[in-house]
């Protein structure tokens, strides 16, 4: 498979995968909706976070990146931004935010093992206390310490999409 | 359409074309083999590169863009790579070429269209001097002077891509 192929897939996986979680919190389907916002970690160049926002048109998105590299149409509002070190700024907006997250899609794999496990290391513990019961999580790194939690389970991807190249997590109702 | 529907349907697009035209050349679906090497105009970070490679494995490839930034494992040998504007880098390699084109493909889009417009009138006439005859052009912009000359014929897409997404163009056969 070329990187073509492969670039094609992840794309398609991302697409169906917060597509997936969408349905889920938004009660399609069967389930209870669930109330909250949602976080973006890991805006890059804004292409999901514009996905986010016409898929959930009714919710806030809160973006948390290091540095600001969007498109000028992809840009969340100045209140709704978060720059910096996630592993300062999640604690930070959390305490501010006006409910907790809903949905949570991380695109934090940097292509460097050693700083994608730093980057995941400094978002689970701050994640996991801002994420509503019932709520999602969108992942393109499975999260060790999520997944090791009590009332955090595992989700199975979409139909479509391989094991292995997204990883889904949810909380307990309570 | 989101950013993220727009990204799929372009890698999509480019996959198709890509594919359409190495059928051509290959003399796959009926037509005669057009001999030739293949051009890759805008390297990026190496993925259609990849590609190429691996639809048209007994071709050689030579890569042409303005500095290097493709991933480590898409890079091709030094002797089959030109780094610096197009326009002086192809009249350059086509004195020293094996063989006239058979395929070219063209990623120059820039995101600035007073960049992206240069970049195409410098492209243009070193391309049309290099191209086999039954050669194909596949290119994410259209080629003015290209579709202009005697003897160049604009090529429809393959079905599954829109209208003036990708642009294709062939040599007449002598």
């Amino acid at each position: 498979m070329s990187r073509l192929d492969s670039a094609i897939r992840r794309l398609q996986a991302q697409r169906a995968c917060l597509g997936h979680a969408a349905d889920i919190i938004e009660g399609r389907g069967g389930g209870e909706r669930v109330d909250g916002v949602v976080l973006e970690l890991g805006l890059g160049n804004g292409r999901t976070y514009d996905h986010l926002r016409e898929i959930l048109p009714d919710r806030t998105i809160y973006v948390f990146d290091r540095q600001l590299a969007a498109h000028p149409d992809c840009r969340p509002d100045d209140d709704r931004l978060f720059l910096g070190e996630m592993a300062s700024t999640l604690p930070h907006a959390a305490a501010r935010l006006p409910a907790p997250a809903a949905l949570a899609h991380l695109d934090i794999g940097s292509g460097e093992i050693p700083e994608t496990e730093r980057n995941i290391a400094g978002v689970e513990p701050p994640l996991l206390a801002m994420l509503a019961a019932g709520g999602m999580v969108v992942s393109d790194q499975p999260l060790p310490t999520l997944a090791r939690s009590a009332g955090i389970d595992a989700v199975g991807p979409p139909p479509e999409v391989a094991d292995g190249r997204y990883f889904l997590y949810r909380r307990a109702k309570l």
